[in-house]
């Protein structure tokens, strides 16, 4: 089996379809067959370098090419259960950018359909495979700490998205949020129960305006009776601010922001340090190569993602209920929402 | 004005009321006449050494006392309301160790008969005057941060007291979270008007039959929209934790723990360092010096202490709501419980 | 200019000669057209991935090959020299890993036939590229530190070579101490002229046997006044010990070690955090990447390397007077050596 | 023995007397009796507080006292060896402020008159009391680093002294490096034998037209083969820089500055904190109060300071070698200047 070579099938070639492929082009026996987007023009150079065959406009390019025996789906989100499907029925195993869908019964059915096909599917919570917070993670796993007692994740952008994709993105807690509540559950390594979520308009009042938040800050009950605190912020003017916590029994740990460097600098006024990482690319780069390793290592070895369908049903699930407790001002189960 | 001299009567000489007297000794101008405790009799070594003329059973030898100016009320909290209006009927300046007390009615009666007599009082909020809390407070009065959007306080004792202390003490909110919420609303800078408190009982099921909780996670909202996150536990191995951050919307201050040496050890296996203080005495000694230099510097100089009687009040009020809050699950408004 | 492509063929396929392959495949508009290595049979995997078109035992297949416009020698020291001459004559721009060569003599005419040729050399003191170091640099170029005092490098391996290696490896200030003499150089952007090196065998008796040393400490003066301090062992059980300090008279830039993550570990015992990185794989691997873009940068732009054929030279002049200077327990001149 | 009483006389109320006056007068069974200095007027409020019997301008008051068993010398310099061999004489245990003297043959002269009388005689090298430092060295005393390789100490002041002060100083290594001889070889746990010093006019040619330095490297060997390095400046523009470091074979320490406070504040350009202590009464005022205690508490129970006359002489040794070998630009043999 550690011979097995995997021909793989993308569909979508923007940032984080392109972060994808140049990290398949690096691990052994993956070859990437062909790229599917609605628009393959500009993409021909980068994939001759990257030794791809086929470009195409067509998705069934992918799921009726019985040669593809793997699929990326980095394509936006709308397509995500839909091309999921259509990879399940063509017995392809399945590699997904998050969230499956904001839809309750669509992403349910979705996992059915995965179910039913028998193949894997892996979302693409790439920040657990973050050196940092999986650090923080193997705590508990090792039993650094003990028991979990209390999970925090700082989560905060450099700077908030353009109002037109506010309106569209489903809301902070769908959009950015959703990795915490994943992050927060990965940490914990349980099931979110609870969820108390407060927010405001604090940056930017066209935010509110159109109908969203951009500060927040949300108490959750793990189903252990361990607790969680996250905070949120859509503006931290010094940069990507990405920070976990866990506390237990037998101990803590933490893990503090990555930096450009560890130098230091003395002047007669401060000691200063350059700045954190700007974003996401720049920190969490590291992660994305992480997570497509363990997607092969798992279809190589017939294991099951770390991460999985249910994962990305879950996150869902508390940003739903994050939202209802927003607007309702009180404390809301999972179990409200998971109807 | 900068010569006055201050003469002293302190009630007390338990734990806390000997580290103000050491403190006492060292302010210029500052001369401690007369000690009042329960029992006086070991105390005369000590008592000499700091040159104080009399150790006392009756409070009446410092409230009857027209020489002394000036009264710290460092006696078991039941006694405070009661001192503090004795020592304002009789025109002393006071400083009083929190809380005021736990009756909400008293602790404004408390406070007219303060306001009545036109003396000063100030409240031991001590963690106010630390050195690190003090210099993210800093950070905001400077302007160094913007305005507030998320005030952040970790508060976490190395170990539990004993059972029977915690039946009586009124529970955690108002034992141990009470310096956390006055915390909160100085490093915010303004009031806490909301409350939602989750907590559980995860550190030793005794505590749970004695009606309290060990572990706590809290969301606080400012006046102005800033919202506020404080976790607590009875119980963190590693020492006493005490963090403190403010975001905003031109930057963050956080603080971490103080330890006691800024060394390293390097092994094969680790790199290691010594862990933080283990409890209140070695992490906030500098502060109850400091807060004693503020209170004779106001007496000097005829300023308002910058922790008064109202900020006593509003803790007690923000450990009601708390204690509401998660008994009800439910949010709380301060001005619930202020009735 | 800004489109042109280069052709490169590579001397050498061992473990630098890998890295620099893979870092060349990475960079737009360069081609990997021939690798030579003393056996190539092993390598075809591998080369093919890389888009390798011929692979070969003959240098003569690049230095014979007009298409080849760029050559990289990773091949063992003793051919340096020569195959940088035979590059020269056949007008190649050349990226040569340190040292050019032992021989002060062999050193000097290789860089004549360099000056000759008129084509670029680059030499690869990767270390000047990392983000850390260059940090430290860069506060000194950008004025933040002001004029240069004092320069300190700390440069510890984890464990020493095998003892076959110590005896032919030139001993410890050619072998491993050359990357601290340019570091030194490179911090201050000025020569050194005078050394005092001191030495001893601590950590290994046999290593003394060999005729080598394993701790070194040593004094630097550069041409302007300003001092050095460089320490070495061979053996820091706790991880690859790079760190480097410039202090000067506007203030200090100085870098800690790179470690795998930001994690600390809290118990009842101590605070931790996972070891450095264990060697320069691990740590320097960024500033190979680095390196080679500055090359390929160079010879896009027609600018000069910033490291060239006189800083290969001058690591080894010092590294010839730091041995002198242990032999005699004496400061030596740099001029002394340079005869 | 646990309850005896020291009745202590001081000679010399400067600053350092002050410092050392105050710490006495918080150390259980002692009394500060008399204070002996040039001028006394202004002393007396001061003295009252801590209950000093009496004030005088003449030592007999001291020496001849029968009362008194314990003297603190902390008058010039020039008076060290003279009150030392008085106090001896006059069978008190005396706590003397480093140095002892600046003449080889008084310094010897006095030790032995200390031995001849059998008291206890401790010099003030403060820094060894040093939280930060002492941790260092109690890394090499547990074991934690194994045997000593490598010592470093850097050690910066903020600003130069007078340059009136310079000409009487006897130099930069008998003035402000003699702290860190003493440092080197109570880390290391072993006696110098050998000197290196470079050094250098860079901050004031004032400084080197007066005949001193103010920037030093220097290289020493220990009586195990172990190496040292020192650097020092007389200006360091962020403040009282003061770093120490132990490497051995089994791992390594070390400590950074202390600073005021834990904070880090974020901006849009930079990660700033505030800067380290000022100076040595910032940052050394915790050892000054420790190495009072060990001093009653030797004499308490009858132990042998861990800092005597011997410590006071090689520290001496050291920077006359060190001057040497700045003068003649070699190594220098202790056992050369011992004579």
């Amino acid at each position: 089996m550690a011979d097995k070579k995997f021909v793989v099938g993308i569909l979508g070639a923007g940032r984080i379809g392109k972060i994808h492929a140049a990290n398949c082009a690096q691990i052994p026996g993956v070859k990437i067959k062909t790229i599917v987007d609605l628009k393959v023009d500009g993409l021909k150079d980068w994939a001759a370098k990257l030794g791809v065959e086929k470009l195409s406009t067509d998705p069934k390019d992918i799921f009726g090419d019985p040669e593809i025996n793997a699929v990326l789906i980095c394509s936006s989100t709308d397509t995500h259960a839909q091309f999921i499907v259509e990879a399940a029925k063509a017995k392809k195993d399945i590699f997904c950018e998050k969230p499956i869908d904001y839809d309750l019964k669509r992403i349910k059915d979705t996992l059915a359909a995965v179910a039913k096909a028998g193949v894997k599917l892996m979302i693409g919570f790439n920040r657990r495979f973050d050196h940092n917070h999986k650090r923080v993670r193997d705590a508990v796993v090792n039993g650094e700490i003990g028991k979990v007692h209390i999970v925090k994740v700082t989560s905060r952008d450099p700077s908030p998205p353009p109002i037109e994709y506010v309106k569209v993105s489903g809301g902070l807690f769908f959009d950015m949020t959703v990795h915490d509540w994943d992050m927060a559950a990965y940490l914990a390594g349980e099931e979110i129960v609870e969820i108390y979520a407060a927010g405001g308009v604090l940056v930017d009042p066209k935010i509110g305006q159109a109908g969203d938040i951009d500060t927040a800050a949300v108490v959750l009950k793990f189903k252990s009776g361990a607790l969680g605190l996250v905070d949120n912020s859509r503006q931290a003017v010094y940069g990507y601010d990405q920070r976990t916590e866990v506390f237990g029994s037998k101990g803590g740990a933490w893990v503090d922001n990555d930096f450009p460097n560890q130098a230091r600098i003395y002047s007669d006024k401060i000691v200063g340090g350059d700045k954190m990482h700007h974003f996401f690319l720049e920190r969490y780069m590291g992660s994305y190569t992480a997570e497509l390793q363990e997607f092969f290592d798992c279809l190589r070895n017939n294991k099951n993602p770390s991460v999985g369908g249910i994962d990305g049903l879950n996150a869902v699930l508390v940003a739903m209920a994050a939202m209802k407790s927003l607007k309702e001002n009180r404390p809301v189960k999972i179990s409200e929402v998971n109807v």
